[in-house]
C-alpha cells in the first residue's frame, strides 16, 4: 500500500473518530468553528468511545477492501456499544443522509447529526435498529457471531465480517458460536470473517481473553477450526498499513477456499481452515491518555464517555477541544460542511456500501417462500376424535417438500438442536442432509452442503435463523419447549427489533421468526420435571402485540395450517405449541382452515347445547392435551347427564382472548361475548401456566368466570394421565369444576361427581402399580 | 496398578454396568437368577445407556483414586441423561440404601432398584435431586462446569471431578464456562478436573469435538488454561489402566499446584495450568455390537435403549439377556443379593462417598451468613420524599461488611457481570478484590484470592453462585434487569431443584439463591430499548410458591431489610428488583423494618383519608419508580382536590398479593380487603410488565377494579420521566385515572384533569427540546 492510500485510510479514520467524538460530547459547533463553549456541550453524556477507534479502523478497512475487490460485505458489529462510531462512517459514506434526508451531508446535518446522537427523539447509542448497513443490536452481547453465520448460510457471494469484543467474548453464546465454522460449506455459503478485537478491558476491569497470552488466543482460534493471524499496535500508520495486508491476505483466502471447493466437485477438500483476525488496538486509543492525572487510554477508564463533567470543568473542556482538534476537523470538511471529495472518495459506491447492502434490509432480497398445498400433507379424520396421528409428522412431510422446492433458490432452512428426528420432522432428512463439514461417509443424512441445521445448542439455532431471516431468507427454529428458555432471552431481543423496525418506513418486511415448540410439558412425562415447562409463553404475550403471535393447534390439520400461516408471514415472532406423541385429531382439511382463520370456534359436535338457549357452562380448551381432556370431559357431561347444555370452544390463536387494545388479533367484545357469552362459568383447560391466562382475559367481562386449570409446575416422571391428574386438568377435574359452577344442575350431578373422584382415586392407585395409564384413559376415543 | 487392583476396577465397572441395564430394562429377575422372560421386562423403556458406560468407568475411578489418597471429592455428572449409572453406583457404594432405607443392599433392594428407574412414583431417568452425591440436574445441558467451579470455590480442599459430554460440549454455557480455571485461586480455592467424555455422538449425529481432530481437542483445552491428557480406547483392560496412570497424575498434580501456591505466598507462582482429561471412549460400550444388523455401539443408535420392543422381539429378548449376563451378575452378588464383599470394599467410607459426601448435600455443611446489623447502613429520612440516595449503595457497604465478617470463613461471594461498580456496589472493592488470576500489578480491585466474582456472562455467573449455595455457601448475584432474562432459563431450572429437593428430608436446606435485578427498565433511558425488559418477574411468578419470592423494596431502608432477610432466608429464590439510581426515600429505618415484615401496607403520610370513612380511590404501587409516580400523583391530589379520599398502598412482597392458596406469602382475602377494599377502584403503578400483575392478583374480589399502570414495551433512548410517560405510569396518567374512576368527583377535578393533559403536552414538547426532563419533574419532592 503506498503511502497515498494510507493517508487515505487514516484520514477516514480521524474522520470517523472525529464524528464519534462529536457524537458524544457536541449539541452545537458540530465542526469547531469558533472556540468550544460549556454550553455547547451536550447536558448529558452518554456513549461509549472505548472501542470505536477499532470500529473505525474496521470499517475503514472494509470500504478498501471493497472498493479495491468488489466484494459484497457485511458488517456485524459484536461490540454495538460503539453505536457512534457506525453512524459516523454510515454518516460519511452517504447512506444515512439518504435513509435520513434531514441529516444532510452539510453543516445543519452536521448539526443533526451530533444533536439526535443518544437524545430523547433522537437514536440510541448502540449499533441498533435505525442504523443502516445493521442486522445486529448492539445491546445484549453475545450473538454477533451467530448472526454472521447465519447471514452467511446460502449466501454464496456474500463475505461477512463480525468484530467480537473481547468483552462479548466471554459470554456463553458467544464462546458456543465459534464453532459456527464447522457449519459453513464453502461451496453453497458465503464467508464469515471474524474480527477478534482485544483492547483487554470492559465496563472496570480487564478480561480474559485480553489478559491471555496472545499464543493462547491463537490456539483457541485455531483450535476452533480458525487460522488466525494478530495484528496488535497502537501507531495508526503501523497498524493501519498491517490491517489492510492482513485483510487483503484473509480475503484471498477466503475465495481461494471458495473457488477450490466451488470447481473441485463435492466434499473436494474436507473442511476448509477460514481467516481470522485478531486486532489488538488500545482501548480508546488516540484519545486522551492521561486524565487527572490518571492514565485513561489503554485502560477500562477510555470504556464511556473519558472526560466527565466538561461543562463544569474548564480543563476537561480544554482537553476535549485539543483531543477534537487533533483529528483536524478542519481538513475534512469543505465550507458547506460536505466531506471532502478525497475521503467521500473512499467509501464505495452504491448498494456496496456498507450502509447500503441490501443484505441487511433483508426485506429488500426476500422472496416469498415456495411453499406446496398444505392440504396434500393433511390427515384423514372420519369423525371428530376418533383416531389417531402424530400431529408434526405431518409438518415434517411438508417441510421435506419445502425443501425440494427450494433446492435451488436456497432461502430456507430448519434449526434445531439434536432433536430433529425426535421432533418427528425427519421426513425432510428424504430430501436433504444435515450440514456437517466433518462429516464420514457412514454418517446418515449428514454431509457438507446440507441445509438442515443441527447443533446442540439453542442459541446457535435460534441465533443462526435470526441471521438468517433478517438478511431476506426464510426459516423454522424447532425445539423442546421446557428448553425454548435457554434463548428466550433471544427471543425477547429480536421481538424488540422487529418493533422497532416496524417504524422505519426503510426496513421492508422480513419473514417471520418461526419457534416450533414440542416436546411439551404435557408429553415429557417420561424425561421428568427439568423437562416440563411451558415458560415461553409467559415470556412472549407481555411483549408488543404487534410482533408477538402465538398458536396453540389442537391436531394435524390445524398445525398443517398454522405452520401455512406463519411461513408466509412477516416481520412477527410466531410461537407455535403442539407435542410430537400420537395424539386424537378432531378436524378435517376444511374444518381445521376455517377454524384457524377464524382464530377460536364452538365445536358443537363435543357439546350439548340446544339452539336459542345460553350454554350453562363453556369449556374452553387451548392446546393439543388441554382439547384432549376437555373433548373428553364434554363427553362424560354428555353421556352422564345429558339435560345439561355444553358449549365446547376452543382456541387456536392464543391473543384472541385479549381484548383488542392488547393485541390486535384480539376479538371485538361482541365476538368474544358471543364465543364465550358475558356471565357463564368457563372451564377452561389451557396448555400453558393456568395463571399466565389471566394476563391476557383481564379486561373481558367478568373475567372472574374463567376458571382456567393448565400448568401449574406439578411434575415428574410419570405417565401422560398422571401430568394432567397432578396440575388437576384431567377430564374428572373439568368435569368436577363443571358441575360445581354450573348455572343449573342438572339431575344424575352428584353420581357423576362420585364417579370422577372414584376415577381418581383409581388412577392414583393404578399408575402406581402398574406404572402406566389406565388402558380405558389411554385408548379413550369419541364414541356417540 | 497391578492385575488384581485392575480386576476390581474392571468388576466394579461391570457391575455397574449391568445394573445400569438392569434399571432401564427390568422390573422383575434383578439378578437374572432365573431365564429372562418377556414379562420381566417394563412395558416402557426409558432411559440412556450411551453415556452410561463411561460414567461408571469414572465413579469406579474416582472411588479408587479417593480411596488411595484420602481425596475429598465431589463427581458432577454433565451428561445426567446417564442417571441409571450413578444411581447403580450410589447403590453399590451403599449411599443410596442409607438414604432410601426401602431399597437395601439384598435382593430386595435390589428389585425394588431396577423397579423405581423411570417410573411413576420412583426416580427420574436423569441425575436428579434424589440422586445422592448430585448437585447438578441432569436436564438442560450447559451448566456442568459452572456448578463445579462455584462448588470448588472457597473449598480448598476440595477436587471437584466434573464429566463433559461432548453434546452438552456444543452449548454457549458450557463452552464460556472453560474460562472458569481463569477465576480459580490455587490457594483459597478447590480444584476442578474437567473429563470430557468423547464418545463422537448426540442423539442421532456426530458431535462437533467428536468430529474435531485429537489436536483441535487438546488445543482447545490447552487455550482455555488447562494441561489436557488423552485417553482413548475401547479395551476395557487398557482404558481403565490408562485412565488410572493418567487420574493418579492429575491428582498429583493438582496437589502440586495447591502445594507451591499454598507455600509461596501470594501469587507465588501466576495462574497455574490446571490438569483436564479427555476420555474417548464409544458411545454404549460393551454394550450390543449390532442390532438388526445395523451397527450400534460406538454410534448414535447406542444413545437410549440400544435393543427396542424387548417384550415382542425374542430375538431382543435374548440379545438383552446374553448381553446382561456378559457382566456376570452371578458373580457380583452374593445369595442375599448383597454385593460381594471384594467389590464392596473397593468402595470409599462414610462421607469420603461421592454419594454421600457432604459438599453435595451443601445445607450440612451450612453456617449462618455472618451479617452485620443492618440499620447501620439506613439513609436518615426526615420527612418521606423529601431526600434522594443510591439505594443499592448502601447495600453495596453492607456488603462490604459481610465480606470484612466472611474473610476467615469465606462463605460468601458477590457474582455479577462487569457491572458491580455500576451497579453502585462498589464499596465492596474496599475490603474484597475482584477474583482474576492474570491480574496486573496496576489492575484496581483485582487479584488472585480476590472475593468478587466479575466475568461477562450471566451464566457463569448464576451457575457459580448456584454451584456455591448448593455447597453450604451464601451468595448475591447483582445483574442488570433485561439481562437476566440470559439465564432466565437456569433460574427456572434451579427452582425446580429447589422444589423438589422440598420433599426429600436427608436434603438439608440451602442458602437461598439471591438475585438482585438493578439498572431497571425505568432507569435504562440513557440505553435504550433493548435494555429494557422486566421479564423475569414473569418467568418467575408461574413457578412454585414455595420456592419464589419477588421483593420490589422502593427505597434502600427497605431495601436492606429486604437483603437482610434473602440472605438469612433458605432454599428460596429470592428476586429483589430495585434501580440504582439517585431515587426519592420513603421510610426511617424502622417503618421500613416493619413494612418489610408486614410485606405491604398503607402509608397514611401520603394519603388523604379521613379515620372511619372509605377511601373514594385507592393508589396502590409496586416498585421504586412506581411508588415515585404514584406519591407524586397522590401529592397532586391532595394539593388539587383536597377533598378526595385517597388511599396509598405500596407493596413490598409481591406475591402478597396473591391469592394464599396460590403463594404462601398471599394476604388472607380479610387483611387483603382491610387493605385494598373489595369494591373500590384500585390506580396501581407496577414495575414489571403491566398485565402480569392481572394473573397474581385473579382470585381477588372484583380483581376487573385493578387497573395496572405498567411497563408496556414502550421505550427508546430518552429521559427517565419521559420513560413513564412514554408507558402511561406518569404521575399524570395516575391522576388522570383516578379521577376518571374515583366513586365521588370532588370538585377541582374538572381542572386538575386539564392541568394534568396540559403537562403532559409540555412534557413532550420539553423532552425533545431541551433533550431532558422537566425541571420541576426532576426535582420534585413532598412538600407539606
Amino acid at each position: 500500500m503506498d503511502d497515498s492510500e494510507l493517508d487515505g485510510l487514516l484520514g477516514w479514520w480521524e474522520t470517523a473518530n472525529y464524528l464519534t467524538v462529536a457524537q458524544i460530547y457536541l449539541r452545537d459547533n458540530p465542526l469547531l468553528r469558533e472556540p468550544l463553549r460549556a454550553e455547547q456541550i451536550k447536558p448529558r453524556l452518554l456513549g461509549h468511545w472505548g472501542t470505536s477507534p477499532a470500529l473505525n479502523l474496521v470499517y475503514a478497512q472494509l470500504n478498501r477492501l471493497i472498493r479495491t475487490t468488489g466484494a459484497r460485505m457485511l458488517n456485524i458489529t459484536g461490540p454495538g456499544h460503539g453505536g457512534p462510531a457506525v453512524v459516523a462512517n454510515a454518516y460519511m459514506e452517504g447512506t444515512w443522509s439518504e435513509v435520513y434526508p434531514d441529516v444532510g451531508r452539510d453543516l445543519a446535518g452536521l448539526l443533526r447529526l451530533v444533536r439526535q446522537f443518544s437524545t430523547p427523539g433522537g437514536i440510541p447509542s448502540h449499533v441498533s435498529v435505525p442504523v443502516p448497513g445493521s442486522i445486529h443490536e448492539g445491546g445484549e452481547l453475545g450473538y454477533a457471531l451467530v448472526h454472521a453465520f447465519g447471514a452467511a448460510f446460502d449466501n454464496p457471494d456474500l463475505v461477512v465480517a463480525c468484530v467480537v469484543g473481547d468483552g462479548e467474548a466471554e459470554t456463553g453464546p458467544l464462546e458456543g458460536s465459534w464453532k459456527g465454522v464447522r457449519f459453513l460449506d464453502p461451496r453453497h455459503d458465503g464467508a464469515v470473517l471474524p474480527i477478534l478485537n482485544l483492547n483487554e478491558n470492559k465496563i472496570s476491569g480487564p478480561t480474559v481473553l485480553g489478559r491471555a497470552a496472545p499464543e493462547e488466543v491463537h490456539e483457541l482460534l485455531h483450535a476452533h477450526g480458525y487460522a488466525p493471524v494478530e495484528v496488535a499496535g497502537d501507531d495508526p500508520r503501523v497498524v493501519h498499513r498491517e490491517f489492510a495486508a492482513v485483510l487483503d491476505a484473509a480475503y484471498e483466502e477466503i475465495r481461494t477456499i471458495q473457488q477450490a471447493a466451488r470447481t473441485g466437485g463435492a466434499g473436494a477438500a474436507g473442511r476448509p481452515r477460514w481467516p481470522a483476525l485478531v486486532l489488538r488496538t488500545p482501548k480508546g486509543w488516540s484519545g486522551p491518555k492521561v486524565v487527572d492525572g490518571v492514565p485513561v487510554e489503554g485502560t477500562f477508564r477510555a470504556h464511556q464517555v473519558p472526560l466527565a463533567n466538561v461543562r463544569e470543568n474548564p480543563a476537561h473542556l480544554a482537553q476535549l477541544e485539543a483531543w477534537m482538534r487533533s483529528y483536524r476537523p478542519q481538513d475534512r470538511f469543505d465550507d458547506a460542511g460536505a466531506l471532502v471529495p478525497e475521503l467521500a472518495a473512499l467509501a464505495p459506491h452504491g448498494d456496496h456500501r456498507l450502509g447500503a447492502t441490501p443484505h441487511a434490509n433483508g426485506g429488500r432480497l426476500l422472496a416469498p417462500l415456495d411453499l406446496p398445498d398444505y392440504g396434500a400433507y393433511a390427515v384423514e379424520v372420519a369423525q371428530p376424535a376418533t383416531s389417531r396421528a402424530e400431529s408434526t409428522r405431518k409438518l415434517g412431510e411438508l417441510l421435506r417438500d419445502v425443501y425440494v422446492r427450494t433446492e435451488t433458490s436456497r432461502d430456507f432452512r430448519l434449526f434445531c438442536p439434536d432433536e430433529t428426528n425426535s421432533n418427528r420432522l425427519g421426513a425432510v432428512f428424504e430430501v436433504a442432509d444435515r450440514e456437517l463439514q466433518d462429516a464420514h461417509p457412514e454418517d446418515e443424512a449428514i454431509g457438507p452442503g446440507g441445509r438442515v441445521m443441527e447443533v446442540l445448542s439453542e442459541h446457535s439455532c435460534q441465533g443462526w435463523l435470526e441471521g438468517y431471516v433478517l438478511t431476506g431468507r426464510h426459516g423454522l427454529f424447532a425445539t423442546y419447549e421446557a428448553f425454548a428458555m435457554v434463548s428466550a432471552s433471544m427471543a425477547v431481543q429480536h421481538t424488540k427489533w422487529l418493533e422497532a423496525a416496524r417504524h422505519l418506513d426503510w426496513r421492508a418486511p422480513v419473514a417471520s421468526l418461526n419457534i416450533l415448540l414440542t416436546s411439551t410439558c404435557w408429553r415429557n412425562d417420561h424425561n421428568g420435571f427439568s423437562h416440563q415447562g411451558p415458560g415461553l409463553i409467559d415470556t412472549m404475550i407481555s411483549l408488543s402485540g404487534d410482533v408477538v403471535r402465538v398458536y396453540l393447534p389442537p391436531d394435524a390439520n390445524c398445525l398443517l395450517s398454522v405452520a401455512d400461516h406463519c411461513l408466509r408471514s412477516r416481520d412477527y415472532v410466531n410461537l407455535i405449541v403442539i407435542d410430537k406423541q400420537p395424539e386424537l385429531q378432531y378436524l378435517r382439511l376444511d374444518a381445521a382452515k376455517a377454524h384457524c382463520a377464524a382464530g377460536a370456534g364452538t365445536w358443537a359436535w363435543a357439546g350439548s347445547e340446544r339452539a336459542g338457549e345460553d350454554p350453562d357452562v363453556v369449556l374452553l380448551c387451548i392446546g393439543d392435551v388441554p382439547t384432549l381432556e376437555t373433548v373428553a370431559a364434554a363427553w362424560l357431561l354428555r353421556e352422564h347427564v345429558p339435560e345439561l347444555r355444553v358449549r365446547v370452544v376452543n382456541v387456536v390463536d392464543l391473543m384472541a382472548l385479549s381484548p383488542p387494545e392488547i393485541h390486535p388479533h384480539g376479538f371485538s367484545q361482541e365476538r368474544f361475548a358471543e364465543l364465550l357469552t358475558t356471565d357463564v362459568e368457563v372451564i377452561t383447560a389451557f396448555h400453558g401456566y393456568a395463571r399466565a391466562l389471566h394476563q391476557i382475559l383481564h379486561g373481558r367481562p367478568n373475567a372472574g368466570r374463567f376458571h382456567v386449570h393448565g400448568f401449574n409446575e406439578q411434575g415428574t416422571t410419570t405417565t401422560p394421565f398422571d401430568m394432567v391428574v397432578l396440575n388437576e386438568m384431567s377430564r374428572y377435574h373439568l368435569v368436577l369444576d363443571a358441575l360445581r359452577r354450573t348455572r343449573r344442575v342438572p339431575s344424575g350431578a352428584a353420581e357423576l361427581e362420585r364417579w370422577c373422584e372414584t376415577q381418581l382415586t383409581r388412577h392414583h392407585a393404578y399408575v402406581r402399580e402398574h406404572l402406566e395409564d389406565m388402558p380405558e384413559v389411554r385408548d379413550w376415543v369419541w364414541t356417540d
